[in-house]
C-alpha cells in the first residue's frame, strides 16, 4: 500500500482487522508491561460530557490509568472552532471537562491534565509538520471529508483541513505511542505515524539514541455505541443525552421519555428492537450483567419495568461520580490548580520536544 | 469587491494603482511622523544576500530605520521548507543574513532582528488564523500559485498552501502596520488584512481600547529590478549575483563576464538594449547619478569601459559594508547576542499579543 493510501485506508475492512489484532496484542502486553506505554486522548469542550462518553472512553481512560498507563488528557479548545464561527461559554465548558474527568476517576496525581491554547510549543510543531504532508493527502482523510459534510455546506476552513496535522502534534509532542480510538479516529492516527515516519527520514535522531518521535498505535475500543434516548445517535443537539452533571431526578426524567415499542414481552433484539436493545445495554453496562439476562429477567413486565430498571442501575453507576462532582464544584480553585500543574507539565514536555525538533532541523543557533 | 478576491486581485492593474497612491502617502507621513509605522521585513535563509537584495530591500530597510521607524527584521527558517525538503547549511546562512543586516546598516539597538523558529507564540498564532481562511482562498492566492509552479510539479505540501497564514502571524503578531513589499507579496498582505478584520469580527477587542490586531499596509518599493549578469532573473542558483560576502576581485571578475552586446556606443535603452542598460543601473544605483548622464559620459568608449566604471563604482558602493563584514565574522559572540536580543523582544512581544487573542478568544481559564 502507497503511504498516500495508508490514511485514506486506515478505516477499510482489512486495515480495521489488523489493528483490531494489534489493539489486542497491546492489551495483554498493558497486563504485564503498563509502564511501556503512553495514552494520549481528550475531548473538545463544545458541550457536557454524557453516559455515551462515560460508557464509550471516561471509564476506559481511568481503567488503564489504574492499570498503570501514563495517561495524558488534552482540552482541545482550539478544534472548537474547527467547525464553528463562535467558541460558545468555553470557559464554563473548560472546567465541566475537569470536573468529569476528576469525578469518573481520572487521577491529577497519575495523568497529566492540559489544554490546546496553554502550550505554544506544542502548537509550534505544526510548522514543520505542515511540510510532512500535501494537501491532497488532507483532503482525502475521510474522517475530515465527513465532518466536513456534516457542517452543511460551510467551506473548508485551513483549521479544519490541517487539524489532523495538529492532532499529529498533540499525540507526538508528549511521546504517546497509544491513543484509544474508535474508527473514525484511525484516519487521524495513521496521518500521526505516517507525520513521525517522515520527520525520521527526513532529519534523522538529533543526535539523540531514539528517535525524536514515536510511532503511536491506536487501542480500538470495544464498547457498544449506545444510542440516546430517542432511539437516535446520541447528541447533546438532540437533546438525547444524560448528561454526568444531570441529577438522579432529571436522569429518571429522560429515561422514562425513552422510546421503545409496543411490544410487552422485552427481548435483546439489536436489529430488530433497537430502542429496547439500547435500554438493555445501558443496563447492561451499568450492572456489568449480560443484557440478555436482564431481558429474561423482566420477561413481559413491559416497557415500564425495564425503564425502572435502568433508572436504577444508570442512576447507582453514577451516583458516586455524582456526589464527588459536586463536591469538586464547590473547589473551583482546586480545579484551576489541577489545570494549571497539568499545563505547566505538558508545557515542559512540548518545550523539551521542541528542542529536540529545533537539534534535527539544524534550527539551534 | 467580495472579500475572497481582494486575495486573488491585489496584483490587478487597479488594486495596484490604488496600493500606489497609498504608499506615496504613507512615504510623506513617514516624513513628518515616522514613530507612527512599525515595519515587519525579513529573508528566508535560502543563501547569501547579494548586490539585488541589497538595491532591492536592503537599503530601503535602512532608510525607513534611520528615518525613524521601528524596524522588525524576520529571518524565515521555517519557511526555508516551504518549497524543498532540506534546511541546507542553515546555521551559516543563518549567521550569513545578520552579518549583512548589521554590515549594511540595521542597527540592532532601533531594530529588533529575531527568527522564526524561536517565537512559539507566534507560531501559535497560526492555530485561530487558520480558523479565518478557507482551503480555497488559500488556493487561490496567485503567489503561492506561481511559487507552486517553480516547484517544477512538486505536490503542494500543508506548508506551502499555509505560509500566507504564517506570514500574517509574522505580521500580525509584532503590531505592525506597514511591510515594505513588491508586487508579488501584495496578496500575502491583503489575506493578512483580511485575516486582522475577521478576527476583529468575530472575537471583537477582548476589553481592550483598541483592536487586537493592527491592519497592515504595503509599502511598494520603488526599486527597478536588476538583472543578473548574464541579462537573467538575478538567482543565486544561476550564479548571476554580486553576493555580499564577495572580496572587490571576485566582484571584478563576476561583472567583467557580464554579457553586454556589440554596439560600441553606450546608450540608455532598457527595451532595445537590456544587458547594457542594466550595467548602466547598477552604476546609476550605485552613484545616484542618472543612467542617462552615464552612458553620454562613456559615448563610444565601449563596454569595457561601461564595465570598469560598474566595477568601480559597486565596489566603491560595497567597500564600507565588506569592512563591516569582516569585522563581523570576527566576532560571532556579538552575532549570537543580536539574536539572541532580538528573540527575547519577540518573544516577549508575542506573549503579550498571544495573551491578547487568548483574552479576545476567552481562552483564559
Amino acid at each position: 500500500m502507497s503511504e498516500k493510501d495508508r490514511v485514506e485506508q486506515a478505516t477499510d475492512a482489512a486495515s480495521l482487522a489488523r489493528t483490531q489484532e494489534r489493539s489486542a496484542q497491546i492489551e495483554e502486553q498493558i497486563k504485564t508491561n503498563p509502564e511501556k506505554f503512553r495514552i494520549l486522548t481528550g475531548d473538545r469542550p463544545t458541550g457536557h460530557l454524557h453516559l455515551g462518553h462515560y460508557l464509550g472512553t471516561l471509564k476506559n481512560r481511568v481503567r488503564l490509568q489504574n492499570a498503570g498507563v501514563d495517561t495524558w488528557v488534552i482540552i482541545a479548545d482550539y478544534q472548537v472552532i474547527t467547525d464553528r464561527d463562535g467558541v460558545g461559554p468555553l470557559k464554563e465548558r473548560v472546567y465541566s471537562l475537569v470536573t468529569d474527568y476528576l469525578a469518573c476517576g481520572i487521577d491529577p496525581e497519575k495523568s497529566t491534565i492540559f489544554n490546546h491554547s496553554a502550550i505554544p510549543a506544542l502548537n509550534q510543531l505544526m510548522l514543520p509538520f505542515l511540510s510532512l504532508v500535501t494537501e491532497s493527502e488532507l483532503h482525502r482523510n475521510p474522517t475530515v471529508k465527513s465532518e466536513l459534510e456534516a457542517t452543511n455546506g460551510r467551506a473548508m476552513s485551513g483549521l479544519m483541513l490541517t487539524y489532523p496535522v495538529h492532532q499529529a502534534a498533540d499525540i507526538l509532542f508528549c511521546d504517546a505511542n497509544l491513543v484509544p480510538a474508535g474508527k473514525d479516529q484511525l484516519p487521524h492516527i495513521e496521518q500521526t505515524r505516517l507525520i513521525a515516519q517522515r520527520f525520521e527520514k527526513r532529519y534523522g535522531h538529533a543526535g539523540l539514541d531514539h528517535p525524536v518521535f514515536r510511532r503511536p498505535d491506536a487501542l480500538l475500543s470495544q464498547v457498544q455505541n449506545l444510542l440516546g434516548t430517542d432511539g437516535q445517535k446520541m447528541s447533546k443537539s438532540r437533546g438525547n443525552t444524560i448528561e454526568l452533571r444531570m441529577t438522579a431526578d432529571e436522569t429518571a426524567k429522560m429515561l422514562k421519555r425513552a422510546v421503545t415499542d409496543s411490544e410487552r414481552l422485552i427481548t435483546f433484539d439489536p436489529e430488530g428492537r433497537p430502542a429496547v436493545a439500547n435500554l438493555l445495554l445501558m443496563a447492561s453496562e451499568a450492572t456489568g450483567e449480560d443484557p440478555r439476562t436482564i431481558a429474561d429477567r423482566i420477561g413481559d413486565a413491559g416497557a415500564g419495568a425495564l425503564k425502572a430498571l435502568v433508572i436504577e442501575s444508570v442512576n447507582d453507576m453514577l451516583a458516586p461520580i455524582r456526589a464527588r462532582r459536586a463536591e469538586l464544584e464547590q473547589n473551583q480553585d482546586y480545579l484551576r490548580t489541577v489545570l494549571q500543574a497539568g499545563n505547566e507539565k505538558a508545557n515542559e514536555q512540548a518545550e523539551r520536544k521542541l528542542q529536540e525538533v529545533r537539534e534535527a532541523m539544524q534550527m539551534i543557533y
